[in-house]
């Protein structure tokens, strides 16, 4: 990228050619590449038993990896989505599988602490070894991986993956004198970075909150799609502005939702929220007499001072996503827990109760807060 | 009830003795009744094949009849909720299913026309048969019902189901004073009748439009619930207001979930809203990779000044009720499509799409529209 000329060089692999072209606005999307660990063994048995998950084709060696009738044991770094989806699918193709972390907590940054147990139970519950807040040491092998250390302790495995995070792949805008954070390119809200006509969406910026306006970094696809529209629309030549990302989550472990949206409650605190509280409610998706009717547990961070929105969590069976995803509009429209007690859901029993734990939550989280319901 | 001294009288039964209870504050809950035709026959045989669904023990009174084996065919008249979903269960329990209906379209008031062969399409591949358009003008019999007369056509039949609509059950509140309308017990937005000290809740009162205020009677269950919450908080000095209802509203014809919120295309311009637009969206509820990926039809009534969301209609075998739940927290806090096309959902394959069909249906009508993006 020549930001100055506002041209790019382009190399067609095929003919080993390369061409400039003109641009007026240009739009980087560049994605982000997988983290690795700087521990032994880490970088030299990449291709010999360790593996990365952020890519089809990836996915697709990892997969046929775990069929071959000598892998028996798979260690998986990582208790984000990615590594406890991957977890859940090799266990599924009948592979012994660890879980490491160095944090004890699931899902950080989407979900309290004090929800973690509901999806450790689940994962210990379909047959995994889970090795939380104990971090990985050394990967050793002779061929190939053929042990981990995992805080003192030796876990022989055929397979490792590492789903410790992904970091922006900012190189080519580095070196065409774009400002760059540690979390990626920096844009403003019309998605423009720091040259003039050149705008950046996705994985490889640092976005902002839509709560507060803070600095973020959250790399979900739903808030990649929407910048590549505002960028669009402003690269064109119209003028729209990104609202920020709100950390809409979903992920399932195994058949079970485990969905997010917004702070969680240290998050809050830390934002400057100081008076932000968790409140649990716990309940049946549908009336009691449905055979369907499955367990939520539902967790709404609020301002205890007004009552603001601030995050939710939800794990269950079913039900959790869409939860969070109304909680979702509500909390990147700036309400209250009063606008979802006042929220006229739809009733049929093998779909909804007529009081539905969205609506339960909010009247909890009134009295538990002791908040004044409008006049 | 007098409502002058303050007292009731209440009646125990089992000891047939009458006793006066004094209130400060008094809530009245009455309910509703199903509406008979005025047709010959309709009170003849009624208790004699004639069955109404207002409640558990006559719907399991026409679930007996029906699994009578002599019983072959049943007129279902009406093609609301009630009507459909007992049609259903009738043709479920073997039964030869009529339905009637004298509008052409089902669930008038919740859904456009244009709607409407989603759900006959629906009913008739389940093998019912329609008489939409075509109204009831007699029921025959002897010892019970033999037969009903449709448009001059006689159609033999052995129960005839009556459900053409609720109404407010409203004597108790006229015999002591309290303003009632053809609808139902006026009250305001506290829910207090035109008697100080006396709410009402509920199915028995005429209630109002969250959107345009204008007085609206619909009986739904999570609307009465609110109110419930609303008139409990003023009876005990509280002082919180009820927002109005929004006819969030959910049916399931067989396997099809039909859902509805806000204002048709119709009662929107009737309302004043003389520039809606019906903004028609169809997809899939997932990527089409995953088999379970159904198809659902939204649409959206949207104002076409500013791109105010008036009302939403969703038609599909999964997904519809969640997402008319969002649109109905949307247009209950006066949104417009902007904020839908804002709003961040949560995205993983077995659940949910990275550019939601609600996204797809905001987008759409904002360039279908032209409506101007907010700068």
């Amino acid at each position: 990228i020549d930001a100055e000329k506002k041209t790019i060089t382009v190399r067609n692999n095929d003919e080993g050619k390369e061409f400039a072209l003109p641009f007026d606005s240009l739009i980087l999307g560049l994605g982000a590449e997988p983290v690795n660990l700087s521990i032994p063994g880490a970088k030299e048995f990449i291709g010999r038993g360790i593996h990365f998950v952020s890519n089809l084709t990836e996915a697709e060696n990892l997969q046929k990896a775990a069929l071959d009738s000598n892998m028996k044991s798979a260690v998986v770094v990582g208790g984000g989505a990615i590594g406890l989806e991957v977890a859940v699918g090799l266990k599924h193709l009948g592979l012994d599988v660890h879980i490491t972390k160095r944090t004890p907590p699931p899902f950080p940054g989407a979900l309290d602490p004090s929800m973690g147990p509901y999806i450790t139970d689940k994962l210990e519950e379909m047959g995994m070894h889970l090795h939380f807040g104990k971090g990985i040491d050394k990967i050793s092998g002779d061929d190939s991986v053929t042990s981990v250390e995992i805080a003192g302790e030796t876990i022989p495995c055929d397979i490792v993956v590492m789903a410790v995070g992904m970091r922006a792949r900012t190189g080519l805008a580095e070196g065409c004198g774009l400002e760059v954070s540690r979390n990626g390119i920096l844009t403003d809200d019309r998605m423009e970075t720091s040259v003039p006509g050149i705008y950046a969406v996705g994985d490889c910026i640092e976005s902002f909150s839509r709560i507060d306006g803070s600095r973020a970094s959250m790399q979900l696809a739903t808030a990649a799609y929407q910048m590549g529209t505002i960028a669009g629309i402003n690269a064109a030549g119209g003028t729209t502005k990104y609202r920020g990302v709100l950390n809409t989550f979903l992920s399932m472990v195994g058949d079970m939702e485990v969905s997010a949206v917004g702070l969680t409650t240290e998050d809050a605190k830390d934002a400057g929220f100081e008076n932000a509280k968790g409140i649990v409610t716990k309940g049946l998706i549908k009336p009691h007499f449905m055979p369907d009717a499955t367990k939520l547990v539902l967790k709404l961070v609020v301002d205890g001072n007004d009552g603001k929105l601030l995050g939710a969590q939800a794990v269950g069976e079913q039900g959790a996503a869409w939860r969070i995803n109304i909680l979702s509009l509500a909390i990147g429209t700036g309400m209250t827990v009063f606008d979802i007690a006042n929220a006229e859901f739809a009733y049929c029993p093998p779909v909804s109760d007529v009081y539905d734990i969205l609506s339960q939550a909010a009247d909890i989280a009134i009295k538990r807060l002791k908040l004044q319901r409008p006049g």
